[in-house]
């Protein structure tokens, strides 16, 4: 008999290659994760994840299933997992699945929150996830250029894969930007996300924030589907996957 | 001439041996603090602290001051700092101070909060700004305790220096326990604290909250004047010296 469980996952991604295992490194959440798993079942087991994260990105909901062998207990696993994890990734929750739960295609929808700290000081606390900005950009102009990603686009010139010959095609039906105390939030749903998607959102958006773009800008953006077209991508450290929907 | 200027710090006591300069090592805040003012004005500069911290403990508003030469803006100082200081420390406010001002003699109070993660995860994000329970302890219990230690008491039993000589007697006015989501906070208020006492004072709370002592246990303690007779030192890193009171 073998079980399927889903798993919430947060980590602080500073110390790791990104989610998804890699050839040439162990510092990765999946393979993590698939090590401590593999010591208590005593079997190879696969972690599958709603999505890959960027090296150097964080998660305070991603989702991950897993099918092990028996049936032991969700807290079990858990608190397994949460014993032998290292101390920055943490299983919030497990529980059983039906056979057939897939985390990554039965996704339907993802929530990333981008982190500015626009203080005057220096974010010591937080230093390690959020990208601290010289100056205020012009949020009102941000939100202006924010409305042009709504909707179902093609979205190749906010890619990061140069190679990326699949359906680029994605719908964002929110780009919610808050400016709070020392802290501007970008925060993007959609149904899902290119490599590096919100991160150069995220980086066009500050262009037009800081003048360099205009918000009349992101049609002929999206409509040139080339990386060039769009701005930079922003730091890694202020990226967090918040969560991940199912229906 | 000479120009007194006094700054709020903050910083995170981690990669720290404390606040206070010491012969052996340079990752001292006022080590740092020092050096980096030194290169600025071009002459050897003393940061005075409103006191020591200890290695590994945390400050959201230490206050210091410092005399340089000349009368530079202090928003200069304050933005040079910023700049070449590590990430972990932070300037959040720069003025110019009476020539008189001290920020360890004009002290009058101290705020510390210790905070405990007593969730069922594991704290990624801020964990190296909690000390993690296993388990809940009896917060009415610990606050029944923490009655006991309001007013003006000699505290030595709370005092990490087993060579201590000098005057122990201090005064609390406040201990505030609170569990609020995931976080139980002692906050503590006094007008000055002896070497490692917060410390003392929140491991010896939570061996009231766990059963191993008793509230009543509290007034024996303080009397007996004795380490031995106070509970254990909790860990350095949950605490935080939140700010510093001048009259």
């Amino acid at each position: 008999m073998r079980t399927n469980y889903k798993m919430i996952i947060s980590y602080d991604g500073t110390a790791y290659s990104g989610f998804a295992s890699q050839k040439n490194t162990d510092l990765t959440i999946q393979g993590k994760l698939e090590a401590v798993l593999s010591r208590m079942m005593d079997e190879e087991v696969e972690v599958i994840g709603a999505g890959r994260t960027d090296a150097g990105v964080h998660a305070k909901g991603m989702c991950v299933n897993v099918h092990l062998n028996g049936n032991p207990e969700p807290k079990e696993v858990m608190d397994y997992l949460n014993r032998y994890l290292p101390m920055d990734i943490s299983v919030l929750e497990a529980t059983r699945a039906s056979e057939r739960f897939h985390s990554r295609y039965n996704a339907t929808g993802k929530t990333y929150c981008y982190t500015c700290y626009v203080g005057n000081a220096k974010p010591v606390f937080n230093r390690k996830y959020v990208y601290a900005l010289e100056k205020m950009p012009d949020i009102k102009a941000m939100q202006e250029a924010s409305k042009h990603l709504l909707g179902t686009h093609d979205f190749l010139s906010f890619c990061g894969n140069p190679k990326f010959k699949k359906d680029s095609v994605r719908t964002i039906d929110k780009v919610d930007i808050r400016h709070k105390g020392d802290y501007l939030t970008i925060t993007v749903h959609g149904d899902g996300f290119l490599q590096n998607m919100v991160r150069i959102i995220t980086g066009t958006l500050l262009e037009v924030g800081f003048g360099e773009k205009s918000p009349e800008d992101m049609p002929k953006i999206i409509e040139a589907k080339d990386r060039e077209a769009a701005g930079f991508i922003a730091h890694a450290k202020g990226l967090c996957l918040m969560s991940v929907d199912y229906q």
